[in-house]
C-alpha cells in the first residue's frame, strides 16, 4: 500500500480499512528505519494517523503545514514523495531527520529548536491574508513545546490577528492512558460541533489522571501535567479561548475518522483555532510504548527487541559533570541543577538519583533558566544549568544582562559542543564562543577529556563569577594531558607535546586531533608543539608572550572560524604587539549538514590530514 | 517630608496625611529631576503610592524586591537612602536610572530588559526556601512586560513550584480610566478577603472599557485590551490561577489603604500570588498623564510646560528608515515592518502613518518577532524588523536557525548599535556584531550616515537572504563620503581620505571619528588613509589585498573588541595570507557604565584623541 503513495493527493481515495493497513505499514517502515539508522521514533509512531488525517484534509502544498521541532515529520515525508529516499533518513547526503525546504515543496518551514511553529505559522498566515490568497495554515506543536515562551508570545500575538490559523496540539504526554478515547470522542463531538459549552464533571475526571513518571522527570512532568489541567479545564472559557482562540478537543489522535471531522470542522473557523489531538507515543510499537523516552532520539537497535545494537565504551560527558556535581552537592548545600527538560540529554538524571531536591527541570523555556539561575545565585545558591550548545543560543541575552553583569556565579554547562551529527545543521554548537568570549567578566572553559572535566567544576565552585564549560558528548581520556601528575590550572595553558618548528593551540575535543596532526606534521618533517588551553578565556598572555616570534602558531576549533578562540587569539596577540597566528583553523563559513561527525569534520576541513596540509602549506608558503 | 526618609522603616510612623504629602513631595522632585536629567517620568509617577505600600508593608532589605523593566525603580531609589544623590539620576558618576546592587543592598537584583523579573525573583524565592528563610520575595511586572514570553515560562514554573512568591501586576494602560476605581476596591474587598469567586456583571463591565488610542499603537494596545480581558475574565477561574497563581485585584494603585491591606493579605498566602494593581501613568502630571508616551522616556524639559528642551537637529535614524521603507513600500506590496512594542523608538511611527495595514507590533517578543518575519518571508513578503541592538540579544536563535539557515529575505533594522547613553550597561548596542557576523549567509551592513543608510534599505530589497542594518541612534551627515557622487556598493569598500603611512577601517558611527582621528595624526606627522566599510560581512577581500604589506591597518569601531569588527578583519586577513592589522581598536574588556555618550567613549578609549595616540604608540613602537 504504501509504496503506492507517490504524493498526498493519492490518500484521498482509500477507504478506513486501507489506511488501517497504511498506518500499519508506515509504523513498520518507521521502526525499521530508525533501528537501522537512529533517530525520532517515538514520536512520530504517535503521529502517524494524524499526519494521514492531515493530508487527507488540507490540500498541501497549498495548504500549509508546520510541525514544531520537525523530528516528528518523518511520516510526512514517507507521504510527501520521498518514501524511495527514506532508508538514508539522516545519512550523510541523505533524507534530514527534520523538515527540509530544498528537500521538499512540502516543507514550508524548517524547524530544528523547539516551540517556533506558532510564529512561523502565524507569518504564513500573514503573507496569505496580505497576497489575498486562501489556502490554509497549520502548525503541528507538541504540548512539551508549549512550556517554551515564544509559543505564548504567538499566540498572544496571534489571538489578536483575526487571521485564520490552526494549531493542532499534539498531545502525548503518556499520563493520558488509551480509555481516555471514547470520552475525548463524546466531548468533541459536543464541542466541535455545536457551540454547547460544558461537561464539567468528565473534563475534570480526565485531568484528574495521575502522572506516571520518575521522580526525576518531576519538573518537565509536573509542568505537563499543569497544562494539561489549563487544557482540560472545566470551565467554559479555557485557556487558549482566553488567548483568542477557538478550541475543538480533546480528541483521539489515533481514531481516523474523528481527526478528520475535526479537521474539516477547523477549516471552517474564521479565527485562530486550536486543535487538541491526544497520541500515544510509540503507539503501535511495544517497546516504544513502554519507554517513550528511550526512543524519542534513538541510536539504531534491534527492532524485534528495542535493544541498542551498542552501548557507548565511556561515559557521557555529561554523566561525568553530573555525576561530579553530585559528589560537589554532597559538601555543600548550595548546589543546585537546571535543566530545560533535558534530565536525560544533559545527563542530569545521574545528579537528580542523589539529590532529587536540588535538581530543578523548567520546562523547554532555556531564557528563564538563565534568569533563574542569576536569582538562584543572587540569593547565594550556586546553581549550575545544563544545556546543549544549540539550546544556549536561547537565552543569550539573559546569559549577558541578568547573570554576567552582575557578576553572579552561575555555572553554563554547554553539551554537544562543536559539530554534532545525524541532526544536522540547528543542532551543531558552532555558536557558543562567539557569544561567550566577548562578555566580560565570563571564564570559558573546555575540557579535552572526562578528567578535566572533573577538575574544572571542582574548580568552578570556588569563583565568584560565571563560567561556561563548553564539551562533546563524549570525551575518551588523553594520556598526555595528566602525563607526571599534571593537572588543570585556571588560566594555565601548557604544551603537551613539543616542537620547535609551529605550535598548536588548542583545547577540548580538538586536543586530539591536534595531537594526530603534529604526528603528521612529524612524517612531514615539522616537529610541531601542541599546547593544551583548558581556559579559552581569559587567554594565557604570559604563554603567548612567550612564543618566539618566529615560530608560527596555529589555532584548531570546532567552532565558527568567525568569532571563535583563533579570532580571540588573534585580536589579542595584535593587542599585544605580539605576532599574531599564522592561521586560524575552524568551521568555515558555510552551514554544515547531517550525517557522521567524522564526514562532517572532513566537510569542515578539520581532519587531521586536512589540518597538517593546510599547516604545510601554510609554512612553506612562507608567511612566517 | 521626603528628607526625613532615611529608609523605608522611617515610613512606617507616618500618618495617612502625611503620607499624601509625601508622595506628593515625591512626585515633585520626579518631575524636578527628570526635567533636568531626563530619564523616565509616566511610569515612576504612577508607581508612587504603589512603592510607598510595598515598602510599608514589607520589610526590605530582607524582604526583597525585583522590579521588572528597572526604569520604575526611582521612587524605590528615592526612599532607600539615595534621596541625596538622587539630583545626579543617570549622569557619569551618579546613581543609575536602574537597580544596581554596587548601588544598595535595597537592590537585590539588576533589571534593564522587561520580562525577567518573575524568573530572577522565582529563583530568589527558591534560594530562601532552600536555605529555610523566611522572607519575601516580590516581583513589580508592568502589564506590557507580560507580553514577552518569558515572563510565562516563570509564571508556568512558578504556579508548578509550591513557592511563597508575590507577583505585583502594575497595570498602567490608560484605558483604565479613573472611575474604576471604585468598582475594583469593591472586587478586592471581595476577593482578596474570603475566598469568594464571582460578581461576574460588574467585572464584564470593566472589561468592556474601550481601549483609548491611535491606530499606530494598534498592535500593542490590542495585546494589552486582550490582556486585559484575560485579567477581567468574568469567570471564577482567571488566567493567573490557571497558571497555579491566588490573584487579588484588579485594585487601585493610588488608594494607599487598599494596596496595603492587599499587600498583606498576599503576605499570607502559601502558594505564589498575583496582584493586579490598576495605576495611571503620569499621574500628578498632566502633560505626563496626557501624553505618556511621550513621557515614557524623556530627554531634559520644562517642567512647568512640559516642552522639550531642544529638538533634536538631525531627523533620527530611525525616521530616516521608516520614511525610506515607507517609501518603498509605495511601489511594493510585500514590504512589512514589524516591531516589538515600540512603534516609536524604532520610529516606525512613520512608516504605520503611511502604510498603518503594514506594521505589526507584537508586544515585547523579539523571538516571536524574528520567527513570524521568517515565516513571512517564507510565505513571501519582505519583512523588515526594526530592533535595537540591545534587544536583538533576545532573538539570536531564532536568527540564526528560523532566518539565516532557511536565507530567507528579512531585514533587521538594528537601532541604538554602539555606545549608548544615560540608559547605562544593559542598553549599549555592543554585542550585535560578534551575533552577527559569524552567520553564514547572512549580509551585515553598517551606514555611517543617513544617505547611506538611504541607500542601503533600497539595495536590501533586491536581495534574496538576510541582512541585517547596524546603525546608531542619528548621524550627521559625513560630506566626504558622497563626494563626487560616490555612492554605496554592496561588499564595496573605499577611501574617502587619502594617506600612505596607515590606513584607518571604519564603518558606522565610527567613520567621523576616523576622519578626526586621521587629522589629528596629520598633525603629528603620519598621514593616514580613511576607508570606508558599508559592509562589515562580506569582507571586501580584494580592497584588503591590495594594500601593501608595509602599510600598517588599524580598525576603529564602537564594539566590543573582542568577536567585533577587528577580529574579523584580522581571521579573514590571516586566512588569506595577508599582514593582518597592526591594531583592532574597540571597547575592552569591560561594562561601561551610564552617562553622556561622549564621557562613555573616552572610557571606551574611543575618541579621536585617544586613538590617534594609540594608533601613534603601535607605529613607532616597530610592530610594523
Amino acid at each position: 500500500m504504501l509504496e503506492k503513495i507517490h504524493s498526498p493527493s493519492d490518500l484521498s481515495r482509500l477507504n478506513q480499512n486501507e489506511l488501517n493497513v497504511l498506518a500499519e505499514e508506515i509504523r513498520r517502515r518507521l521502526i525499521e528505519t530508525v533501528a537501522e539508522r537512529g533517530g525520532h521514533l517515538a514520536s512520530n509512531l504517535g503521529i502517524v494517523e494524524l499526519t494521514l488525517a492531515l493530508h487527507r484534509v488540507f490540500n498541501c502544498p497549498e495548504d500549509q503545514i508546520v510541525f514544531d521541532v520537525g523530528h516528528q515529520s518523518y511520516v510526512h515525508k514517507m507521504l510527501t514523495g520521498r518514501l524511495d529516499r527514506f532508508s538514508t533518513l539522516r545519512e550523510y547526503g541523505g533524507l534530514s531527520g527534520f523538515p527540509r525546504r530544498d528537500e521538499s515543496e512540502y516543507d514550508c518551514f524548517e524547524t530544528g529548536h523547539a516551540s517556533t511553529a506558532i510564529s512561523a505559522a502565524l507569518g504564513l498566515a500573514r503573507a496569505r491574508d496580505f497576497q489575498h490568497r486562501e489556502h490554509h495554515v497549520i502548525a503541528v506543536v507538541g504540548d512539551g513545546a508549549l512550556t517554551g515562551g515564544m509559543c505564548y508570545e504567538a499566540l498572544n500575538d496571534a489571538g489578536n490577528s483575526h487571521t485564520r490559523l490552526i494549531v493542532v496540539l499534539n498531545d502525548n504526554e503518556m499520563s493520558i492512558a488509551p480509555n481516555v478515547g471514547a470520552l475525548s470522542d463524546y466531548l468533541t463531538s459536543l464541542r466541535s460541533s455545536a457551540g454547547w459549552h460544558s461537561a464539567k464533571s468528565r473534563v475534570r475526571h480526565l485531568s484528574d489522571v495521575p502522572v506516571i513518571g520518575k521522580p526525576l522527570y518531576r519538573g518537565i512532568h509536573g509542568t505537563k501535567k499543569l497544562l494539561k489541567s489549563i487544557l482540560l479545564r472545566d470551565k467554559d472559557i479555557g485557556f487558549f479561548e482566553t488567548l483568542g482562540f477557538e478550541y475543538f478537543g480533546p480528541i483521539d489522535g489515533h481514531d481516523m475518522k474523528m481527526l478528520e471531522s475535526t479537521l474539516e470542522n477547523a477549516k471552517m473557523c474564521k479565527n485562530p483555532c486550536v486543535i487538541h489531538v491526544l497520541t500515544r507515543k510509540g503507539n503501535g510499537y511495544d517497546q516504544a510504548e513502554e519507554r517513550p523516552e528511550k526512543f524519542h532520539g534513538t541510536p539504531p537497535f534491534i527492532a524485534e527487541t528495542g535493544d541498542r545494537l551498542e552501548l557507548p565504551k565511556s561515559p557521557s560527558s555529561g554523566h561525568v559533570m553530573a555525576d561530579t556535581l553530585a559528589d560537589l552537592a554532597d559538601r555543600d548545600d548550595r548546589i543546585v541543577a537546571i535543566t530545560a527538560a533535558m534530565p536525560l540529554g544533559t545527563g542530569l538524571d545521574h545528579f537528580a538519583e542523589r539529590h532529587p531536591d536540588r535538581m530543578l527541570d523548567v520546562g523547554i523555556a532555556e531564557e528563564h533558566a538563565a534568569t533563574m539561575a542569576a536569582g538562584l545565585a543572587a540569593g547565594g545558591m550556586r546553581p549550575y544549568l545544563a544545556v546543549y550548545s544549540s539550546f544556549f543560543q536561547r537565552c543569550y541575552d539573559q546569559m549577558l544582562n541578568d547573570v554576567c553583569m552582575q557578576h553572579l556565579p552561575v555555572v553554563f554547562l554547554l553539551d554537544r559542543s562543536g559539530i554534532g551529527g545525524e541532526d544536522g545543521k540547528t543542532h551543531h554548537g558552532l555558536f557558543d564562543l562567539c557569544e561567550l568570549l566577548p562578555v566580560p567578566g565570563m571564564t570559558v572553559l573546555s575540557p579535552c577529556d572526562s578528567l578535566e572535566l572533573q577538575e574544572m567544576m571542582r574548580w568552578t565552585l570556588e569563583q565568584d563569577g560565571p563560567c561556561a564549560i563548553r564539551y562533546a558528548k563524549s570525551g575518551t581520556e588523553i594520556r598526555e594531558c595528566h602525563e607526571g601528575g599534571a593537572h588543570f590550572i585556571a588560566g594555565k595553558w601548557r604544551e603537551i607535546r613539543k616542537g620547535r618548528d609551529a605550535v598548536l593551540l588548542a583545547a577540548g575535543a580538538m586536543v586530539r586531533r591536534a595531537m594526530e596532526t603534529a604526528e603528521r606534521l612529524e612524517m612531514l618533517g615539522v616537529e610541531a608543539a601542541v599546547t593544551l588551553c583548558p581556559t579559552l578565556k581569559p587567554l594565557d598572555a604570559e604563554y603567548l608572550a612567550g612564543i618566539p616570534a618566529h615560530v608560527p602558531v596555529f589555532t584548531l576549533e570546532e567552532h565558527m572560524a568567525a568569532g571563535g578562540f583563533g579570532a580571540f587569539v588573534s585580536e589579542e596577540m595584535i593587542r599585544l604587539g605580539l605576532t599574531p597566528p599564522a592561521d586560524c583553523i575552524g568551521v568555515p563559513d558555510t552551514y554544515l549538514q547531517h550525517g557522521a561527525h567524522e564526514l562532517l569534520m572532513r566537510d569542515a576541513g578539520l581532519t587531521a590530514e586536512q589540518m597538517a596540509d593546510r599547516i604545510m602549506k601554510k609554512i612553506s608558503g612562507g608567511n612566517h
